[in-house]
């Protein structure tokens, strides 16, 4: 992929997203939101935008950056802030976003952006690919998680109080804006958990990343600008090369990118999605159990799976459901709540699983009583 | 389009909606309903669907009939109805058809028949194109005016109380069967309301259709299944063919659809969604209005108008709002209504006249004081 593409304003970092008349650019760069006006402004159909962002425990000064600078191009931009937290993906949120919007009188030209974390995204997201039947989408994802994850993709949605992400659309955005610098406010836990989301790229694909990572991960905790931006980059292209393949999650190659996320989805379903349990950590000790089930059905070393927990382990990062402060998980519980888990097909549950570092498949056939071994160990 | 394509099953008429792989077939036939089992067999991913209906003031025998075929097929099909009307598409009945439908428990390859009219159609439409971020449709049209123009197209959606079909998602179906016996239980009034959008079909594009409708209609309202099935069948295909050309409504030329519309829309808002004017009768009189401003701007000649209006009063429908009882309608408040409208781009308005029978086009620069003039004619 060809860097600075665009000789009159250079990004450090582009990738594109190959999806024929969908495709759009990923933009990865240390300040680039001074610069969200001139990049946006040759993408959207009128100088108008409405962002949607939250309000967290300690507002922070980006969404001034933000707008100031589409004030600087010439696009006009009007604010709706939602409250902070998983509980905002719901229909109540979902409705009165909608009314909120439309009341600010718009045709389908507007573009929404989405600017903040995974929560924002997804229902700000869900917002664009509904309103007036679809309008355009901008995400500027403001936490680590997000950036090398949900904000590329297309995947929208709110939650159904039968699971999450079960009421949602594929709607791609136009472009996807990832300035580093919105890190230096994000609490360390935060960044943690969207680490593990970073590593899972290695694991399911790229052996010389996950190495890389075991490196430089600690560095790129501590803020370096340098590493953040290589890691963000990668953990993007392959989530590009990996929508480009499956777009609908129907092919098969999209599930890879949930190796570990049966195990987290449980882990969360049972936790609650009060802050207990941040999605990435729950990805982090699901991760480790794949890499064991892996290796109890013979199909990968336990040296792997020793090799990533210990990597975990090292940057702080929980790697057994034990060391979630005041809660306990019962192998029944998990094994219910992986059933109504929205991947189930058959009433059979499939799990991503690896041959080793950087080699995960789609295994359709675990036998419960391994699973179920394994589960309560942790009882 | 060659009918009977199937030897083994032949459905008297059969029109592609052509949209690559989206593509999908409209059958219609006189008893198609009992024979729902094997022409949706070969479609479903799997043997199992959820049927969303509603509950009118006289309920019908046809769910069972549909039913009884699916079961024969060994389909298993669970039934969820919602209440009747234009007040179930709202966001409450979304969020808890959403609900009910998930606590079926079901996975990606479900599929929603929606069997009803056009609220049916674009609330269970749209349900479905945000079940688990898409599932299949299938549109089992009941009302003349869905049969031959909501069910077809894709369009999706519920209202907002800032206007109608503000939030929903472009969604074709898998295929749409259309029984025309289903009619013979439908009131008069239901079926002048839906021949208002057939005669439209006439009125942009086929002035020999307009020809033959006006040898042809009465016998259609009085319950010629032949004359029904030529008439929906002509219907569909030039609402498909329109469909083909520009499916998400970007190009121009499935606006001329909207022929009468953007008049129906404004009358509809003032007069309320309960019953006191259906969607067919504002169209009705909204064509009226369209074909009048026409020979206003010198664009068209008032003898096609006026054929237009004879049409419609000798088949009594109403062809003035000063036909609707109790409403009177201040040409203030019907610009204002005109102005909420969704297609209102830049502050512009834009309306469908034509230069003829069979020659609609998009006008852009209506004058507002030859606007005003008509609609002051009926305060």
């Amino acid at each position: 992929m060809p860097e600075n593409r665009d000789a009159l304003h250079p990004v450090r970092h582009r990738v594109d997203v190959e999806l024929g008349d969908r495709s759009y650019p990923v933009l990865i760069d240390h300040g680039l939101l001074e610069r969200a006006g001139e990049l946006l402004k040759p993408l959207l159909a009128q100088p108008r935008v409405i962002i949607v962002n939250d309000i967290g425990l300690e507002p922070t000064p980006h969404v001034d950056t933000l707008e100031a600078s589409l004030e600087a191009e010439g696009i006009r931009s009007q604010r709706i802030t939602i409250a902070s937290g998983e509980a905002s993906k719901c229909h109540a949120t979902y409705a009165t976003l909608m009314d909120d919007i439309l009341a600010l009188g718009v045709d389908r030209r507007i573009a929404i952006v989405a600017f903040g974390g995974g929560v924002v995204g997804d229902l700000a997201g869900f917002a664009a690919a509904t309103l007036l039947r679809g309008v355009d989408l901008i995400q500027i994802p403001t936490t680590l998680l997000s950036q090398v994850d949900s904000s590329v993709g297309g995947k929208t949605g709110i939650n159904s109080r039968h699971g999450k992400n079960l009421v949602g659309a594929f709607h791609q955005p136009k472009a996807v804006l990832i300035d580093g610098r919105v890190l230096d406010t994000l609490p360390m836990r935060e960044l943690r958990a969207g680490y593990a989301e970073i590593i899972k790229y290695g694991c399911i694909t790229d052996p010389e990343f996950f190495a890389w990572l075991e490196e430089n991960g600690a560095r790129l905790l501590a803020g370096d600008a340098e590493a953040r931006a290589i890691a963000i980059r990668r953990s993007v292209e392959i989530k590009a090369s990996v929508v480009a393949d499956d777009e609908r999650e129907t092919a098969g190659a999209r599930a890879l990118l949930n190796f570990g996320h049966t195990f987290a989805h449980a882990y969360e379903a049972l936790a609650g999605y009060g802050g207990t349990l941040l999605h990435g950590e729950a990805v982090s000790i699901g991760m480790c159990k794949a890499a064991d089930l892996s290796a109890r059905l013979g199909i990968a070393s336990h040296a792997d799976a020793t090799r990533l927990r210990n990597h975990l382990q090292t940057l702080g990062m929980p790697v057994s459901p034990r060391q979630i402060r005041n809660e306990t998980f019962e192998a029944d519980s998990l094994l219910d709540a992986m059933q109504r888990d929205k991947k189930v097909q058959n009433g059979k549950m499939h799990f991503i699983l690896w041959r080793g570092i950087g080699k995960a498949f789609v295994a359709r056939d675990v036998p419960p009583e391994t699973l179920r071994e394994l589960l309560c160990e942790d009882g």
